[in-house]
């Protein structure tokens, strides 16, 4: 059996014709049983068809099902959009014999351009015939765009001789800083928990992960995470030691999806950690993680394997974040490269660019002023990051 | 007699060995007699000795000269930093036998290094021998980093049968979103000012200037915008006719230097201009032009003439401006590529690819929501701009 299943949830991933290379493009999960389900949405103003859909959905906190598809985001697709939606869950429910509310979908690629929803339509009886408890992969696949890697993490943890696991797929490469939740991503566990405990977890889970990363700094328009919960496990989240574990899981899941988003991030050589430490607030310091996460003189210097640590202090100097720039200290690893707010010369350089070729590390800024601490997860900004989006429609 | 010449100011420019390549330097911008001034800065909290000690002296109001190298930033240099700025200025105030006071200097380069004040020294009798009327190239030569272009603009205007004379220079290439001032540019003019009205005219014209242009939202900590007026025109600011020529030359020049430093963008094939109309507010109107001026999935796409105006919007759509995706048109020059927010099609989409090949052409939002307007002037991002930034310090 393969590793990466949830207890009652079937999964697939087929070609419907979305695409035009023939890949596959189109996903499902099925729960055999009602799950609660919660969910997190982009903060966008601008955002797409099936986002507004689910939103509206959610609310109930039941779900039976998600279909997925890749290479059409039915955003700025006016009425039109929002019809196509509603038919993609139909077309599901329909067959399941479900009710429609029950059904979620999610869409991802292009702006702009109609959903191709009589392929979606046509697809549906083989895509639930297709779907089995050993399907990840193959729904994992399903959502792609311009990821080279699929993205899956199991956790499983046993509480009073009872096995909870939680399992997630995500997909996301490009147009990354998520505002809330992030491109598209989707859990399964067969824990017991009520819709609103589902979505405090959730939120908990997101802010230390899809909320701590970046890729180009681009807001997406689909960004969904969600979350559902069958229940079969028999363990319930009235039992403290079981909600830990279940939040200890879904954290642990969150965080690891999200790095692999980075790290499959458009281009990406290169995972990068940015911690600030020492500041004045919690709030100063994501300012200033932020703004070293996303600043393209950063991420094309972490590119280079060059330690310009000049383009690392300037982003904190310009983030909001207050700052005494005789003060700061900076870190490759463990190798110091800035002390009071000045390079420590030649020879440790020769330290930190030995550091820079690893390809995951992490820079500490030590902004010594307060307690506030916090990070982010970056990646570095490479010839193919261009590449890949001059001629991503084409 | 060379255009860009202006009464009463004299310019050099020569290599002093900073740059390991033998290129030109240092520069030096007299006035033959006291000039007032004003200036401003980056809003960096880290930020360059240079500019520490300027913001000091500028509040006297009074200039004689400014020095400038490039190749080194004299930035997070600790005490020894402002030292150095210190004797750069000596090193001309001496043999110029004019107060120290009156003697401005600026630095930009590589961050962090200590700056060569030696080579400096030796080259000041060389550097204030090579001074003439004529010398603008040679200064506007010896600032430039990894621009490609000097970057000059002049203008002159006749008021009551008098002439006034508007001359000024510019460097920045990369690390170009200025919060407040810029890179660096000097402005030289012979109208008759006070200190307190040169610097109002100042901030109003960098505002819808050097305010309004982004290579790749790294702000400088170096940014200096200096003036300085020597009143040799006979030309006063107390004549409403004469202040309001002068502010107009200030803005004219200003925002043509803007322009060119944009242009000149590491990288940049195009100089475009964002407009966003119909905003609740001006305010709102920034917020969105910025975040798409910014945006990286947009400046690639335009790298690869992609009329991609899904990144616009969603763009627009994070940027915090308050809009409703429905009622957003979008225009390239004067094609309507938008309309209620969704996409007119392939044969349009075709006509936009023609204004997409232009060197320069314009993006214009109506938001339809109100009478709030702004701009932003942005480049494309390509492969030169990875390929800079990855070697820069090498």
């Amino acid at each position: 059996m393969k590793s990466n299943t949830c207890p009652g949830f079937l999964f697939s991933g087929i070609p419907s014709g979305i695409k035009a290379n023939g890949n596959q493009d189109l996903g499902l999960i099925i729960s055999e049983k009602e799950a609660t389900v919660a969910a997190v949405f982009t903060r966008n103003l601008v955002c797409a068809a099936p986002v507004l859909l689910c939103k509206e959905r959610v609310r109930k906190g039941r779900a039976r099902a998600i279909i997925a598809n890749s290479g059409n985001a039915n955003c700025c697709t006016g009425e039109k959009g929002m019809e196509n939606a509603l038919r993609m869950t139909k077309a599901i429910s329909d067959i399941l014999g479900v009710s429609d509310e029950a059904v979620y979908c999610a869409s991802t690629g292009v702006i702009g351009e109609p959903l191709p929803v009589e392929k979606i339509e046509k697809a549906a009886p083989d895509l639930i015939k297709a779907a089995s408890y050993e399907g990840m992969d193959d729904f994992a696949a399903a959502i792609m765009t311009t990821d080279l890697v699929p993205k899956i993490h199991t956790s499983k943890k046993t509480v009073s001789g009872k096995t909870v696991t939680v399992t997630g797929v995500a997909k996301g490469s490009g147009m990354i800083q998520p505002g809330m939740a992030t491109m598209l991503c989707f859990i399964c566990t067969d824990m017991e928990i009520p819709p609103e405990k589902l979505y405090d977890s959730l939120l908990k889970g997101t802010e230390k992960s899809f909320n701590r990363i970046t890729v180009d700094g681009d807001m997406s328009t689909n960004d969904t995470v969600l979350v559902m919960a069958n229940g079969i496990s028999g363990l319930s989240a009235d039992d403290p030691e079981a909600l830990a574990a279940f939040d200890e899981m879904l954290e642990e899941t969150l965080l690891s999806l999200a790095k692999m988003v980075v790290k499959d991030g458009e281009g990406a050589t290169k995972l990068v950690k940015i911690e600030v430490n020492g500041a004045e607030s919690d709030n100063d310091a994501l300012l200033a993680a932020r703004e070293i996460a996303n600043s393209n003189l950063v991420k094309t210097a972490l590119f280079g394997e060059d330690a310009n640590w000049g383009r690392i202090i300037a982003a904190a100097g310009r983030s909001g974040a207050r700052l005494d720039q005789t003060k700061i200290d900076i870190f490759f690893n463990e190798v110091q490269m800035v002390k009071d707010g000045m390079g420590l010369g030649k020879k440790v350089e020769a330290e930190v660019s030995k550091v820079l070729k690893f390809p995951e590390y992490t820079i500490r800024l030590e902004l010594n002023q307060g307690a506030g601490r916090d990070f982010m997860y970056t990646c570095d900004f490479s010839y193919d990051y261009v590449k890949i989006n001059i001629s991503y429609r084409s």
